[in-house]
């Protein structure tokens, strides 16, 4: 399993009695395995739909860092199955583990679709499937260095 | 089980598919429990040990109003454990059950301590047995009152 | 007046002297004041209008339980004024009342209109007046259970 | 009466109807109230204790920006009463008022404590009275150029 | 430069160490580099396109006022040069100091486009210009004293 | 560079345009190059000194997910400067890039500190070097398992 996410735990995520609110650690964990699911079924459609019991083995305390872990146990037909776990990036100590959280993939009706996948693709597989498809908000044309040039000239005058 | 707890689903609590982001709810469904637990025990210091599987039979969009309901189902010598739901105020038609959120009792070490407590104390009897210790800060002991007509007297001098 | 909604104060809602932020308490007031106008008038389009004087009588510190309690205290043709309270849960010493708040109903133009009611209703007429149009987003057809059943078949084979 | 605060109306303050939320408004004029009495008490510890009735005049949406003004009318003797106004910055239309907020100025033990002051003093004055007890973390004392600078030589190395 | 919008720090913008989070400071003035743009192009449809180096002078802590100043210093065909500051507000001591932000005026296709502005326009000709395109929304026709005037009316019959 | 954390774009990270916000931006990026600077210096006393110009080169939307890189570029006698840079996922376009980010090394008077670290550490020599300082916030002793347990022998009788 990779450990990718990681979070500082600052005076906003603790509970009253100064400990990481479970609260805040489920928040990134359903995050995390959403992101997780997105990348692998290429699809941004897709829901939670299930999660197995949480059994928190230790917490945290403000300043610790926190390392958020998921992996892929099984492609359903409209479904995917993860593994999450989180632990202190530091220690290695587990912090607490979800042995399933299920996802389901949906079409832009909202109902499920199939999602065609079989496996865990790779961060190189996901470069060359999405290719085409990119779809981020391109900037304004000019480049931050064209404006800071043009300003100069035009101060220049 | 009664459902106390209520929330407007804003902008700030949907994921990016426009529908209620499960962490928002999950995090809701942590401190709903947590202040069960305390009411319920008359110690602050509780925290989350174990939640079972969580199914998610439906969600929520922008505007709908969430109710959380919680009630105790066993009384441990050190636990807790209760029973939560979260429906739809309106249509009753329920999002998810958590059949068991167990909370462990701690004393000041942090270390699981027995509560004594068999069964669920409802309002009237939590009221008679915390009267002693009320703990509520203070405010500055003139009355607002008191201020406006002070003020009132100054400002006709 | 019945208290529903409750407030675990976290390290978020207090102010730098380390009590609860007045902020945050008039945040969470005027969420659930708007959430007891939708229920009652049936009609997600309404808007805070009207707020009476607030006398702050006690504060909170880091750990309380904080509750809301709402009611109705008069309708109007086109609008609806509320009292509402804030207490400790536990002392039940009050935090701060605001004797009016009025909310009107909005129609789609964002224009005041009659919203018929004249008198509070409770949590089961609420339930038959609203069953029909229940508009809660379906979550995908198949179960949780359904899944995971799959998936084991799936993995059988 | 001088306008400081700006807010930018972002999705994360709107209501489900997609207009600011009135509870986020609030939550603004308190903060802005409360630093306008400490820089005119030169007292951290002052808490909200009255507000007088608020008429929600016009509302904002997403994109707008909102502008805050406080002025104090009144200095008892261990209270200040502020008058807050909220508006639109560009067509300047109120969005509200609110006539009266009362600060108390509190003692370390967190009791009423006169505060000595009887008019409003502005930015020039307030430099050269707190000027001795300023209390600003500092930095560490190398500046960021010697970082920079030092950064440079030793990779020359 | 004028210093516009002022911050009271709060448990929520501080790091684990209990100073100001960076972050957090960062988001502030972009917030209000954003506003002022705004502002000055009369345009809402302004982006971040650059940002010049920050050398972070001090800190702050719990319970300390902050104040953003921000001034134009150029105007480009589509775009606008603003230089930030951000200070304590009772020592005036500099926080930090940011000599440059570019932000470009996009028309409605997300395009870079001529803004027409040369110098700074102060808060009276803003005031003048926009007065015909005012856009805030609406408030119910009806005021708050009506409906408190119609309900007393109402409730004497 | 290792991309590591990874932020799924939420309507609570947007400006009003719909796009990401660039101040949510730099607060991700404070965070997570503090929390490489803490891993690398083993000190959780590290604070922001020092970033070079920032050039927004492409923005995102609602719904992508973005990544972020951090590497250590120089090691110095009290400080860490690091290289970050922001990425689409999925398409791997940067979205920006900043060069330095100097970390400073404090000791427990937040004075500047030698770290005695001279190149950067991966996970497998963070975990020996900090195995004996480990510091978690121990969860109670018992599992939860044994909780369930215990739970289910007690209703038994």
């Amino acid at each position: 399993m990779n450990f990718h996410t990681r979070k500082w735990v600052k005076p906003e995520d603790l509970n009253p009695n100064g400990t990481l609110f479970g609260g805040s650690l489920l928040r990134w964990i359903d995050e995390e395995a959403a992101i997780y699911a997105i990348s692998q079924l290429g699809n941004q459609r897709v829901v939670t739909k299930f999660m197995s019991e949480i059994n928190f083995a230790s917490s945290a305390r403000q300043g610790d860092i926190i390392e958020l872990g998921i992996t892929a146990t099984h492609f359903g037909r409209t479904s995917i199955t993860l593994r999450a776990e989180v632990r202190n990036k530091i220690t290695r100590k587990s912090i607490l583990t979800v042995e399933k959280m299920v996802f389901v993939n949906l079409d832009e009706q909202g109902e499920p679709a199939p999602h065609g996948r079989t496996a865990i693709r790779y961060a190189d597989e996901l470069f060359e499937a999405y290719r085409r498809d990119q779809r981020t908000v391109e900037a304004p044309k000019a480049s931050g260095d064209d404006f800071v040039e043009r300003e100069a000239e035009e101060a220049a005058h």
